[in-house]
Parts: C-alpha cells; sequence; structure tokens
C-alpha cells in the first residue's frame, strides 16, 4: 500500500456533521490501492476503550490519483471518538488515528491517540434553507435585459438596444423590465434570479457603489424593489442581490470627504489610505484590483462595519432572499463571521453566496458564506466541453474533487454556472457549438448544488469578454421560443422533480463517455454525456436525451436514464 | 516520485499569515523524495501571470513518512496567487497547483488554477501578546497548595495536611496561601499562574461549579482574588483562571429550579434535558461524561451565554490575563467564536486557553481559543521518557508532527505540559526516575509554546492517578530547596534568555539521541537528550548539561549547547 498517501484530518471536509445525529467520514488512500476496504471504529469518546461500533465506508469517488471513500452513520452519542482500519485484499491491516497510519493498535490505549470530533452541535452543523434544494437561478445584469420604465429620465441612454456594448454606455434596462418578464422567467422553470448591483453608481455595472441605501434611478426605486420582491414571492420565486462591499464608487459621499479632508475626516478609517490624502493618478490608497474608481473599503474599521451591516439588513428586512457578495474572498473573515451570525440569527432562511473564483475553504465552514459562485466547476465545464482541453476520465476526476472539497451542506449551495458577466459566454469559448452548451446545460443540472444560468442563455445569446458578455436581451426572440428553450425547460424541470442537490453524487467515465450518477433515496438518475469526435453505442433507456437515439449518442449528445 | 504523496491545502496551517506582511508556505512530499527541491511561485492574484515571485522552500521537518518544506515570505500585495514547483534530483518537475499535482504548467492560463490566499488581513492575523514568549507557568490545585487563612470557618476540613487524597475529601488549601508563596514561585523563575477552579462548589476541585459569581469561602473572598492579582502584577506575574462552562453544578441554583419547576424553569433551556424533570438517579439529561452532577449547558441559549459572557467579563475586569478553559472542546464552535471576539475586543492582551486532550484544529484558527493545554506533547515525552515504548527517531518525529498542527501563532499560545491535575505524576509514570523527570522538564522548555509546571514538580512529588496526584504541597520542604530545584531554575532562566516560543524549530535523531535545535535570530541553542541504556558520546560544549560530562552523555542525561 502506498501508505504516505492515506490521508484524513478531523477537520472538515473529512468528518462533517450532517446534523447533530449523523456524522459523516471520509478517508483517502491513493488509487492503486481501491482494492482496499477502510472501516470507521467510533463511538462515544468516554466509552470508547470498550464499546464502539465498527462501520465500512463506501469507496465512492475516484479521481486520477485517489480514492475516497465515505459513509454517514447515526450516532448514539454527540462525543465522538474514532479510528479507521484499512485492509487491504492481501490480508494486511492497518489503522490510522492521530499519529497517522500504523500496522498495529491497541484500542485499550485508544485515549491517548483516537482521532476525535468531540462533540456535535447543532449549532455547528449547516441548515440550507429548504428553497435551495430545487433553486434554479437566472442571472440578470439590469441594464441590459428589459426596459419597461418610459417615465424615467432617459438621458444617461447612450446605447441602442441591441447595438455592441462598451464599457460605459447604458441601454436603458430596469427593474420594471424585470417585473415585466416574471411569468416568461416562471414558464422556463427559473425559480430565483441574481440580480447584479442596483444601487446608485455612475457605471452601467454598478459594482463602484455611491449610495448603498438608494436604488439607482436608472434601474427605478426602492417601490419598484419591493414590487419585484412582493411578484416574485407571489409566484413561489426568490430574489438574491449583489452587496458590493469589498470597495465603493471613488465618488461615494463617505471617500470623497476623504478626499476632500485626509486624515481629517471621519470616514478617514472606513478605507485603506497610504498617504494623507487619496489621489485618483496616484494611486495611494488600496484599489479593487488595480481600479483607482473602486477605493477598498477596511471592513474591519467599526463605522464602516456597522454601515455594511444596516445595509445588509436593510434589504433583507425588505423580503430579500440572499446576497451575492462581491470580491467575498477579499473581505476578511472577521466581517463575514459577525455578518453570517447577525444575518442567520434575524434571517435564517436567506442564503449568503460569495464570489470566489478558486477554492477557498476557509470560507465555508459554515459560519461565514452559505455557499459560493463555483467557478471551478465552471473552469470545469469548460476545459472539458468548451475548449476541448481534457478527456472524460480528467473531467469526471475533477469533478469528484470539486465536489468532495466542501462540507456537504455547503455544496448543496454551491452557485453551479456556465458563465457570468465576468466571463465569456460559454457558447462564445464553445466557438458557437449549441451542442457543447446543452451538454454543459445538462452537466451543471445534475452537478450537486444551486444552478444558475446567465441571461440569455435560453435565446442562447452569444458574447465575448466583459463588456460583450453583456449584450442587451432579445425579448421578442425569447418570447417565441425555440427547440433549444424547450430542452431547457425540460432540463429545468427533471432538476425539480428529483431532489439533485441532496444525495449521492459520482463521476466517472465509461467508454469515453462522462457517466453522472445521482442518488437520492429511491431515485436514480444518470447522466451520460459524449464530448468524443465519435458516435459511442450506448444501450438503455433515456428520459431526457439529446442527439443520441438508436442505441448510440453522437458527438456532444447526451442521455439521461432513470433506473 | 510519490505523486500521491505530495499535499497542500490552501488553507491553515500549510498556509498561514504570520503578520498583514508576511505569508508562510508549507509543503508535504513523501520522506523518501527528501532529495528534491520546492520553490514556492507566487505575487499580487491580478499580477499573476506576468510577474510573481519564485522562493525556495526550505526542507525543515523529517518524519517518519514525510518530509515538510516550509518558507516565510515577505509579500509586496496582500492579494495572493501561488503555484509550488517541486524539482526532483533527475532533474524531473512537477507542479502543484489547484488541481493537484502536474508535469506541465502553463501559468499562461494560471488564473483559472493558481492557488489563492484572497487576502491578508490584520484581522485574520494571530496576535499573541507579547508576556507569553517568557511566559512559564506553575499550575496550582488551590485546596491542596498551601493554608494562609486561619480565620475561616475551617469545619469542612477533612483531612490532614500531607495524608494521602481521596477524592472526597479537603485540605484547606487557600487563596492567601498562594499570595504567601508569591516570593517562593517568583524565586524559581515562575512569572504565570494557572488556578483550577476558586468558585464556590461542594467539591475539593470545584469543577462542579454553583456560583461562578462568589469565590469559594473554603478559599477566600473576591478581595482575596484581587490581593492576589494585585501581588502577582506587582511582581510581573499573569494569573489565568479556570473557566467551567461545559457543565454546572446539581446544586446550581439555575439547575436545581429546573430539577424543581421541570418545563416551566426558566432555566430550562439553559441545560440539555431528556424527560420534563431532571432526576439525578435516572441521569435523564445530558452530563459531562458520564458525571450525573454535573449537568451539561447548553451555551448556544441565549440567555445562558450572555450568563457565561458575564461571568468571563467580570473577572477579566478584576484583571486576570486569561482563562483556561474547561472541557473546551465538547462546547459549541459558535460560543468560541462569540466569545472570543468580544474578549479580544476588550482585554487583548488575555489569552484563551482550551482544555483539549487531542487535536483539535478547529479550535485554534484564531477565533476559538488562542492555544491549548497540550496533551499531545504530554502523551509523547510520556511515551519516550516515561514509559519509554518510543525511539528517540519516533519521538522527533512525532514532536515535528505536534509542532506542525497548527498556525505559526497558535503553536507559541500552547500550553505544554508533562503532568496535571488530570493525570498521574510524569515522576510516578516513570517508575521515580528523577533523571527522566529531568529530560522531559528539558524536552518541555525547548518545545515551541508556553511551559506548565505543575505545582510540586519542583520537590518533585510524587502522585498516581486522580485523587493520588493531588496530594498536598510540602512547603517546607520547597522552601529547603536541592539539586533539583537548583537545575529546575537553571531552565527556566535559560528558557526566558533566548525567546523559545519564537523562531525556527526542528526535531530529529542523531546517535540515538533525540536532538532538538531552536534558533531565533543569531541565537540557536540545541538539546540533546539520550533516553538509550547506553553511555553516548557527544563531543561539543555545553551551558547546561545534566548527567554528562568527560565527551559523553548517560542515559536520561542531557546537554544544551550554544551555537
Amino acid at each position: 500500500m502506498n501508505e504516505a498517501a492515506a490521508f484524513h484530518s478531523n477537520d472538515y471536509p473529512y468528518i462533517d456533521p450532517v446534523d447533530s445525529r449523523h456524522l459523516l467520514f471520509r478517508f483517502r488512500l491513493a488509487r492503486e490501492d481501491d482494492s482496499a476496504r477502510v472501516y470507521v471504529h467510533y463511538g462515544n469518546k468516554y466509552l470508547f476503550q470498550n464499546k464502539r461500533h465498527r462501520f465500512e465506508l463506501g469507496k465512492k469517488y475516484l479521481t486520477g490519483r485517489f480514492a475516497y471513500y465515505e459513509g454517514v452513520v447515526e450516532l448514539d452519542d454527540q462525543r465522538v471518538g474514532y479510528v479507521f482500519e484499512i485492509a487491504e485484499e492481501n490480508g494486511k491491516k492497518h489503522y490510522f488515528s492521530q499519529n497517522g497510519l500504523v500496522d498495529e493498535y491497541s484500542f485499550f490505549d485508544s485515549y491517548k491517540d483516537y482521532l476525535q470530533f468531540p462533540y456535535v452541535h447543532d449549532s455547528d452543523c449547516i441548515n440550507a434553507p429548504s428553497w435551495v434544494e430545487q433553486a434554479v437561478f437566472y442571472q440578470i445584469f439590469p441594464d441590459r435585459f428589459r426596459r419597461m420604465d418610459f417615465a424615467k429620465d432617459d438621458d444617461y441612454i447612450d446605447m441602442k438596444w441591441g447595438s455592441r456594448p462598451t464599457r460605459m454606455n447604458h441601454a436603458g434596462g430596469d427593474i420594471k423590465g424585470i417585473i415585466a418578464s416574471l411569468d416568461y422567467l416562471s414558464g422556463l422553470g427559473i425559480n430565483a434570479i441574481y440580480l447584479t448591483p442596483i444601487f446608485t453608481s455612475p457605471s452601467n455595472h454598478k459594482y463602484d457603489t455611491v449610495d448603498y441605501l438608494r436604488i439607482d434611478p436608472q434601474f427605478g426605486t426602492e417601490d419598484d424593489l419591493k414590487e419585484l420582491i412582493g411578484q416574485m414571492h407571489a409566484r413561489g420565486m426568490r430574489l438574491v442581490l449583489d452587496a458590493v462591499y469589498n470597495h465603493m464608487s471613488f465618488f461615494a459621499p463617505p471617500f470623497q470627504d476623504v478626499v476632500t479632508k485626509g486624515r481629517q475626516s471621519p470616514y478617514e478609517g472606513w478605507f485603506m489610505l497610504r498617504e494623507g490624502k487619496p489621489d485618483f493618478r496616484k494611486r495611494n490608497y488600496e484599489t479593487f484590483s488595480t481600479a483607482a474608481y473602486m477605493p477598498k473599503i477596511d471592513v474591519d474599521n467599526q463605522e464602516a462595519e456597522a454601515y455594511l451591516r444596516k445595509v445588509t439588513i436593510h434589504y433583507l428586512k425588505l423580503g430579500i432572499d440572499g446576497w451575492r457578495l462581491d470580491v467575498g474572498d477579499e473581505i476578511s473573515h472577521r466581517f463575514w463571521r459577525r455578518l453570517h451570525d447577525e444575518v442567520k440569527a434575524k434571517f435564517p432562511n436567506t442564503i449568503l453566496l460569495g464570489e470566489n473564483w478558486h477554492f477557498g475553504p476557509s470560507f465555508l465552514r459554515g459560519d461565514e458564506f452559505d455557499g459560493m459562485m463555483n467557478y471551478p466547476f465552471y473552469y470545469l465545464a469548460v476545459d472539458y466541453l468548451a475548449e476541448r482541453r481534457i478527456s472524460a476520465a480528467e473531467a469526471s476526476s475533477r469533478l469528484n474533487e470539486i465536489y468532495l472539497f466542501y462540507r456537504k451542506k455547503a455544496t448543496k449551495m454551491m452557485l453551479n454556472l456556465l458563465d457570468s458577466h465576468d466571463t465569456a459566454r460559454f457558447l462564445t469559448v464553445a466557438k458557437d457549438n449549441v451542442d457543447a452548451l446543452e451538454c454543459g446545460l445538462a452537466l451543471m443540472f445534475f452537478h450537486p448544488g444551486m444552478s444558475c444560468i446567465y441571461y440569455g442563455t435560453e435565446i442562447p445569446m452569444e458574447g465575448g469578454l466583459d463588456p460583450d458578455c453583456r449584450r442587451c436581451f432579445p425579448y421578442e426572440k425569447a418570447l417565441a421560443g425555440s427547440s433549444h428553450q424547450e430542452l431547457l425547460k425540460k432540463l429545468i424541470a427533471l432538476r425539480k422533480t428529483i431532489p439533485l442537490s441532496e444525495g449521492d453524487y459520482s463521476a466517472h467515465e465509461e467508454n469515453g463517455l462522462l457517466v453522472i450518477h445521482r442518488r437520492a433515496g429511491k431515485k436514480a438518475l444518470t447522466l451520460r454525456i459524449n464530448a468524443t469526435d465519435e458516435v459511442v453505442p450506448f444501450a438503455g433507456g433515456a428520459i431526457v436525451s439529446y442527439r443520441a437515439q438508436g442505441g448510440s449518442i453522437s458527438p456532444f449528445g447526451f442521455v439521461i436514464s432513470e433506473s
């Protein structure tokens, strides 16, 4: 056995209380050792020497290099000591305790070095709001979605609807346009919307907020927002807004006060200055990336923190269902812990979704974000289906790693996506291969967590990198419908009939196909995607299929079967 | 190379901001691959594609199975992307990114999958109070240390001073006795005291609190505590009290109210009842371990939490320097996070020391405990020196693993110990081998973190498991002094001249000796311990030595050298 590859840590996600009575154990071996069997000996830590259970973990996830074993046990006591037993096919045994892998283990002396999860507290378990189970999001960039307010001052509009966007221009979309489209979206099966920022800001994207407590007049009023919330809730839909707390606009009154008064300003501590007075051209203050117009906020400043918490609570009180947290990974853990604490105490059914383009284990322990935008999934989908850089085997390996990276219930609240306002559209990356997009959508709906469709994916829209990915939505075309839209509806409907965010998951390769298994209770679904250049034979039933018939799947076709 | 053994996670302790400008990186390879060199490519995540640094990590810690590489870099930007490069001796290269180990890596595409530490915030760094650097603790079990209050009602004393303790009897020690001994303790070099509980309770150990806001009259009054604090601070000494928040006494008024009124009691939510009314004989409520007289507190209950926070702050206001947190590992993370937040905001120079007999990574991320009682170190010392179960090579391997388990600054605040009121005394476990105790003390003073001497170790006292480890302190004998006491003083003094809790550390085996290197700036100390049955030659200078002369170290001797 490759002993140095055996791995477990008594920390998330290798041990994870699913709830106060169920504990999940994970153990990792090298892939070449996957004929071994893995057991966990567990029990009340005070009685462990004499009384414990032995439970076999399932070999559930295979990656290129590793075999992951997993199991959930029902606890008879919340105070848990445990030791793993690894049984090789040749009869050789190993044990894994706090001191690592050993060949012989004395359960009599186990108090010295068993691993422990000292107490499973309710308050340390993650409680996902029930609505996330079936959540299918639609992300809207409001300036480009639809205009329905024709009474507003529209001097700011400097772009003809449908023309190519630039970084600076404004097309005129607004909240009334979204309200008017709710029946259409609901008809697709969409039951949640994530809006990029809507607060006052000079830009079209509004990630440089001037006033967090005022809806940008270009988009409407707070009454429009209330109307949107009411109309959405009446349709069983949820609304998530975008919280930009990493930075504000150079033109935000607090920062402008510092620009004028320097260290004398009462807002001086809200920002991260390097010299006395902020100077746009010198950029002598911390910013988002290298953007001088986005001065970074010091969220650990007491007044700045209080202000941002007030903003957070204000809109939750209006009825929104959660926040997407812009540049969430560059804001302090301390700030998120405190905000999460307050939000969850007052509004337990909301979700906090961090933006993070990379793996970020520190944010998803249950006390900061609930979930994150799943960019590692996005990159996987791009690599496999759009840019075709990796094989089905590599794709399955990475999918399993992505799935295993966080606590089980945090994984339920990941926001899976194929593209966003910050990426080129998947279709365009795939060089307009609509079939690749269909496969991508199927893959996304099968991935544990919530799904998020970028507006216009149902057309499907094209678009390169920002600003091209923010084109105007062709509402008339959308209403006309298409076979592509029908397939999307079917996939969304299927996603909701089975609790795809729950239950077992695994990915593997088979005949060059990427195969995803999902199981929850007695229901099981299997997705098979063919991203090769060959027609691959497949004999089996299908409840949904695309480019597949007569016992085979064509390139960029897929089949979903029930079992 | 053993590719499946290569390990890094972008989480503590594999990446760890030492302060807002210095970031520590760790990487692990299999021991057999320790001829490889490991580099980290790091830089501003937004500019990483074009501009980054390459820094070689040092091969610092070898264990039986692994080689750990480590390095601290100075940051020019707080937003960090990074990728490891592993260069084998044969010229073969590997890279380690978010997608694991690969043979070829495209820095051009690195935004997709570099590892990141997205922002180093001050508030996410650990700030150890400066006094912990030189802290040498003395743990006192007050009932057995010294009596100096002869005015108190002493009807409760049912044990002659110096007779063998039972679980239930009381010897009469008190706070005045500790105050009267401060000059003696200070003379040994002790500069911090940890007192087991002193609040009102029927037992001699007082881990079953009846009234947290009243000093037990057996021990004195709140004025005595104030006097103790004042006298200690005047001598530059620190005081840590014992917070028993996991449970209280069956006889505590809140629990008695529940015993009487059941679910009607306003305190019902403070505890974890399984039936209506608590019944001592049925033990129909959660307890500590199986102790019916210690009903477990639900610290997530709002009122219970508020009460315990009030207690915490009350004594910090009186001037104590920290809390040792009894059964800290069985109390919710939520409770500790919130308490830590409040305590550190109001009293930044205090420490919170959790009791935890095992590795507990979740508690030492910087937002719950500051440090913990280092029982894994205790077991190592017992296995190696007292029970002689393991070799110097195994001891060095385990010492390195213990050292590497937590964030660097949390390690500084670990409370290293050879024994406590909950273990047999080290001397007794070592079958009265005083030489083994001397080696153990040297080993403890060399281990990163704070040192803690259990009262009477300077005699040295004997004692088996509880209650025998809680014998009466022979004050007269202590005052008389001994060569053992002189050696202890020398080790404590040495511990304070070099910031042993800071700087580099590594353990290894050499000629059967256990060798510990410490380095801080230009100062370096090496400890060599001989726990074999043979005289081992050693040619070199010594600033402190024990059972070593003429170029050799006798069994259970040690040498400390400067270099």
